[in-house]
């Protein structure tokens, strides 16, 4: 018999499609023969899907994605200024919408500089560093509002929120990962001046560190990490952080080591109480759409953490080394989206 | 009769004195023989008279650093983890009170890449555009609290506050710049998560375009911006955008054209009500303290700063061509700090 994976994929909007269908080529290589059986179910969900029926993500949607073991995402979002999305908001309707209801408290962001990436750095040395950043709090609860708006008297307000039950669980599995790997981890905040939303964080990771004496501990501001992070990269291991801190520091993370190009994710529910989901950190790119000019490296290494995640290591790795023979051997010929999915899925079969 | 100006001086802690003493020689270079006078009053204020004196900023320091025309400020705070300064927040009950008591809604910090200057980008290309930063509201405002602290249901919340009133000063003064330099205009928030926050600078941002027909406008998520800031700096003329953004990138903008050892910043009060505050980006660094080895390039330019916010265009201009002259003869020696502010000073005695 053997081992079914229920897979939900939601290829999305713009390029979403484009990258998810060389995933979907490149979990196959990777899995065919290993007696593992993905079992898919397609959602069309995103901007489009939206335009068409008025529906971001339904109740009826939302429990039938529940019903998967994982879930791979391309990119969702319309056309920035389409008058017609004017009151939707994709972003928070659908996938902050799915990391909240399916309590993705960990997405999962590693960065490594491969050998042969473009990047902009003039001397970029080592990186590979994973940022673990906080998904279900923080200034993205959605916890804001405005009175007399669009008046001369407006107030709008836009709260953070954090708690020891999220903010611990998230640092744990921060350190554990640091056990795992060179045993350092960072924090990022910024304790000086959000003195509440950052004395949180600093309590409970001092008092964590003292279940991982091996585990060496530092903290830095969110503005200084941004200068380490194009300065000295090859300082950091684990960096925990907090929601809208990740946000900024992995896209900043992705350009370093390649471009957003190459930066794939994880929104993790640890506990296994809902399914993780997986997705390029890029998003719908809606200008290159439907031009095989996307690259769909970032969604095919979001497959490996999807491998991961589902206890097959072997076949993570494969993928990743895959994709880094194919970067290295990159030259500067352009290819088209299909043709880095092919090559990277050729690699597996050969 | 020469004109006189009353200069508050607060060199701080750590490299604040170092720093300070060259941008003192600095100015009086640049203004000795032009019938302006400074009339200056040093303020010992920062993490030392606090361990001293237990006072962080009193009301009649507040009442005395307003009677001056302008101030001057190098860095303040001590040394990170030192238990004796755990209950004070120097940041907040110094600089950031400055900030806010002394109304400097504008924290006005150039970018601009000189010819020689080091950096870690291969290919930075032109880089020269000014961070328009909010300074009396967003995240900074400090309206935030914790229950049950230290417990494991601890909620510990921050709210970001931004009034019409607050943005739209800010934006007309990021718009009025605009106008003035290569008339591009580019908002960096997060819109699409922060919708109350991001909502409010948008749609101040539309409103006040609309008096600018000459300002290209776009719009930048910041995370993206951060992308944009290693990849394509040259892109941005003037950036205006929140306090907390607007801390997380200017120190990148700084580590990409030469370092935060060059970045120099205005607190500024358009409107005069209050002096305002010229300072280096850079914090007080206690690790190199007393050791001339902080670079005081970042505090000279500051000087260029208050000299144009005074009305002393070419005194102002000496100085940056002063400080780009020497910028580019700097070899690979390395100077004393006050061998750099006497080289920079001495350019412009001859
Ligand atoms: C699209 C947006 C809501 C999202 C985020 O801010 O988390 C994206 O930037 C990301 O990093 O996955
Ligand atoms: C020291 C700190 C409070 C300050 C800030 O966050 O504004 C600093 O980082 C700056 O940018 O001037």
């Amino acid at each position: 018999m053997p081992r079914v994976v229920k897979l939900a994929v939601i290829p999305g909007d713009g390029i979403g499609p484009e990258v998810i269908a060389e995933a979907e080529k490149v979990l196959d290589a990777a899995t065919s023969g290993s007696g593992i059986q993905f079992d898919k179910t397609r959602f069309e969900l995103g901007a489009a899907r939206f335009l068409e029926t008025g529906d971001t993500l339904t109740d009826a949607d939302l429990d039938a994605i529940k019903g998967n073991d994982a879930i791979l995402l391309g990119a969702v979002g319309g056309v920035p200024g389409d008058p017609r999305l004017k009151d939707a908001n994709i972003e928070r309707g659908l996938l902050l919408k799915l990391r909240f209801e399916l309590d993705h408290y960990v997405n999962l962001r590693p960065s490594k500089l491969y050998p042969g990436a473009p990047g902009p750095l003039a001397d970029p040395g080592d990186i590979d560093f994973v940022v673990v950043r906080e998904g279900t709090e923080g200034p993205y609860v959605g916890n804001g509002g405005s009175i007399r708006r669009g008046t001369p008297q407006e107030v709008a307000n836009e709260t953070s929120v954090n708690t020891a039950f999220g903010v611990e669980r998230v640092v744990r599995y921060a350190f554990d990962l640091a056990e795992r790997r060179r045993k350092k981890l960072t924090l990022v905040h910024k304790t000086n001046v959000l003195v509440h939303a950052g004395g949180i964080w600093k309590r409970v990771v001092d008092e964590v560190a003292k279940e991982h004496p091996e585990v060496a501990v530092d903290y830095i501001h969110v503005d200084a990490a941004t200068i380490y992070l194009v300065t000295n990269p090859g300082r950091f291991d684990v960096i925990v952080t907090d929601n809208l801190f990740g946000d900024i520091l992995t896209d900043l993370a992705g350009a370093v080591t390649g471009g957003i190009g190459l930066a794939a994710s994880g929104n993790i529910n640890p506990d296994g109480a809902f399914p993780s989901m997986f997705e390029p950190v890029h998003g719908s790119a809606p200008d290159i759409a439907g031009q095989q000019k996307a690259d769909p490296t970032a969604a095919i290494l979001s497959i490996s953490l999807l491998l991961d995640h589902l206890g097959l290591r072997d076949e993570a790795d494969r993928v990743t080394r895959a994709v880094e023979d194919d970067i290295a051997d990159r030259g500067t010929a352009s290819r088209t989206t299909a043709q880095i999915g092919d090559a990277i899925a050729a690699r597996l079969q050969a």
